[in-house]
């Protein structure tokens, strides 16, 4: 380590100091702050709350203005406003992009919380309420990390600020403001906390996300439901056809077979591999939990890089002829399929699309008519481990966690990561501290206290390493 | 040909002449005493028509009664009554059992009908009816062919009648009646005409019909719908696993692979499958009015093979996960399908229904668990073609057609007639004289007069080769 490190790491180390003497003596009112952010119930699903959308984005506004933004304000989008802020401290330095939103999800079924939803309790040392972790908890510790930093004389970089009320029903109003807004919201990173970690002393940090192509499947044989005796095994069964059609689409390894599907899939590195695998895992639980015998994925491949990094070919439903109570013989005219396939960066969700559709029609039998349409689909997102603002992250969990931060490649698709690498060009960090457990989009969610405090530190962390180009990790 | 053989020919000729002259002289009465029969509207389904059945059962009695019969009854059963009658001319001579319903289909959607379905009228050579054809029409040719013979003189053997209530509605009384009373109904062949033939100027007899096997399979992955982006690839999809598991049942050349499946099927001769070939067919009408491009069937069979004499392997329905509107990502816990077989003579439904059932749950991959429940069977029924019965049919319809009928094997089930062949060990000749266009079960159904009165002449001359040992075709 050369001296310029050791002393800008003891650097550091002051400034946590620093920083975390001011954590503790606003501790209550940070709590009291974020409380109110809670209590107002900005369902962004439900007409109803409409004014409370407003309410909450402006309750946002003056949360960014009171702890040392030179500017915020509530911008009118066609669906619920986005709250936008700043510091611009140095236009030179480098500027961090925070995201978060302040919509949350319905509190159905009530009668199922053991607390108002909108009036927040601490117990067991968490905060119980809809919102704690997903995502007012975990956006509004970003607020007041920004709040020390600025109090403290310690913030080292340009900051932004952009919230958004749309996040849980599919962030239209965002898709499009971030192409009209794209340089107000310039900046070299984004920073977001609305992920979870393993567990509350195995941080990690999410580095992939999936795409997702979906389509429906229509197999057409004769032209009218037929009687099974009279006809049966001289016209096609669409039913059996589309069966035959889906089995040869996976063969023995479980390895898609289409041409060219794997074409453009990144492979991850063999370092990332080995950081990923450290997740804690015990296959005799996981199966327990999902009540099989056995597991099934592609040869090769660990579980955890099953649904991380390698993209899937799945049947969301299937349906055709008789489907009551008891027997009916019957040679059903059509067959129908909801095909999703789950992708990894790289991958192209429009090009996926094009490319599944063509097979299934053109390698379609000739006694049957095959149409497939594409009905959905989301870009994939990766964050390179070696990116600096990578490396910064993993220098500040070892600075408050005292272990590198596992990557993690979740299964699932957060849209908005990808659509802002495609507009910004820039990638996102995805620093979440939320926990399996803390229950989001069901009753009774829940933070933990000590998971709001720490992800304050950890994000000051952040910024002290990002604005040294993540060298100190 | 010996000398017998030319006068027993010679006497049948003459037996003819004196039998039609008897039906020319009495076909207004045989179509007005067949009118009052079609007359009572005797739907079984329908509670309301109870009084209707028992009417129409003593209509028949006393019909048979009428022709010559020693003694006729209407049999109480649990269900519609059942008429017996019989005439023995001589106990040692063979005798003929004539089976027959006279329930009806109901009449829905009354508005299509051109005319009043219980009031038939004559309208281009057909009588317009319910019962027209199915089954009071061809039914009735045989009681007028008795009178004809008994007032002529020329019955050659023993005959009796057995004619039920409820064949639309699945024999149920008739089934446990038969088992009761099958002294009573001891005969050396059963003949029915309630079937088609190819064309009018293409006589055919029914040979066989299929069996059938039916089954609910249900597939069970993970213990609940799991989110198929945080799962998928980590787990078995039980809709993809349902249709790789059919997929392998059946392989490219339409063949079933499941062993020892075909086991039990008897090869058809070469002779027989010469003669079913025999029948009328288009492929290329037949694609068109199916609306299918091409074919599917087992390698090394003909159309008409394909649906007659070979075993089948067909979904009649199959559901799973999510079946609604656009695109729902999920990975199901449950896949279903609804498998049927159509099987061929000596296939026994119940040792197919187990034999599949085991295959199934045997070779279920370990990752899911299968369920299989056979719902739904019936035996498949074959005539051999060198029967004397056979040959005495043939034999009579070159005597009124002028040329061999065609073997057909049908590939639907008449479950009677498989009762029939268990209960009284006696084969049934199946001399049907309806044509596929007589719409039985639909409006406006109709029946050709020149086949009520063709078909009573070819059922006399069917007597006198039956009696004769059916040498002389």
């Amino acid at each position: 380590m050369s001296q310029d490190i050791q002393i800008l790491k003891s650097l550091i180390i002051i400034i946590m100091q620093i920083t975390n003497n001011y954590i503790e003596a606003n501790k209550e009112r940070f709590l009291e702050e974020l409380f109110g952010l809670i209590r107002i119930p900005s369902i962004s699903s439900e007409s109803a709350h409409k004014p409370d959308m407003i309410r909450c984005a402006e309750y946002w506004r003056d949360a960014i203005m009171a702890a040392g933004a030179d500017k915020a304000e509530v911008m009118p989008t066609e669906g619920n406003p986005i709250v936008y802020g700043e510091k611009i401290i140095d236009p030179k330095l480098p500027t961090v992009l925070v995201y978060g939103h302040y919509d949350v999800m319905p509190v159905d079924p009530i009668d199922q919380w053991h607390t108002d939803p909108f009036e927040p309790v601490i117990k067991d040392g968490k905060i119980w309420a809809r919102g704690a972790d997903d995502d007012k908890g975990q956006s509004f510790m970003h607020a007041k990390a920004f709040e020390t930093m600025v109090k403290t004389n310690t913030l080292p970089c340009n900051v932004k600020f952009m919230l958004e009320g749309e996040e849980e029903i599919g962030s239209g109003s965002l898709s499009k403001w971030v192409v009209e807004y794209k340089d107000l919201v310039k900046a070299d990173v984004i920073l977001v906390s609305d992920t979870s970690m393993i567990a509350t002393d195995v941080p990690s940090i999410t580095t992939g996300l999936r795409g997702l192509a979906y389509w429906e499947i229509e197999v057409t044989g004769p032209n009218a439901d037929l009687h099974s005796g009279l006809f049966g095994g001289s016209v096609a069964n669409p039913l059996n056809t589309l069966c035959e059609m889906i089995a040869k689409c996976m063969d023995e390894n479980n390895h898609i077979t289409i041409p060219h599907f794997y074409d453009d899939v990144v492979t991850c590195s063999r370092r990332e591999r080995q950081l990923l695998n450290m997740a804690p895992y015990d296959e005799k639980s996981y199966k327990a939990g999902l009540g099989v015998k056995a597991l099934r994925g592609e040869k090769g491949y660990t579980k955890i890089e099953r649904v991380g990094i390698r993209p899937t070919f799945d049947l969301c439903g299937m349906w055709g002829g008789y489907t009551g109570e008891g027997s009916k013989t019957v040679l059903p005219s059509k067959a129908y399929a909801k095909l999703s396939c789950r992708l990894v960066p790289n991958q192209d969700h429009e090009k996926i699309a094009v490319l599944v559709k063509k097979y299934l029609e053109k390698n379609a039998p000739k006694y049957v008519t095959v149409k497939v349409t594409p009905l959905h689909g989301g870009q994939a997102y990766g964050c390179p481990i070696d990116l600096p603002a990578y490396k910064a992250a993993e220098a500040a969990y070892m600075d408050t966690y005292g272990k590198l931060p596992i990557p993690m490649r979740s299964g699932g698709s957060i849209p908005i990561i990808s659509t802002f690498e495609k507009v910004l060009g820039i990638k996102s960090i995805l620093m979440g501290f939320g926990l399996g457990e803390d229950a989001i989009h069901s009753p009774n969610e829940n933070y933990r206290l000590d998971h709001f405090y720490k992800g304050i530190e950890t994000i000051i962390a952040f910024y002290q390493h990002f604005a040294k180009g993540g060298e100190l990790a």
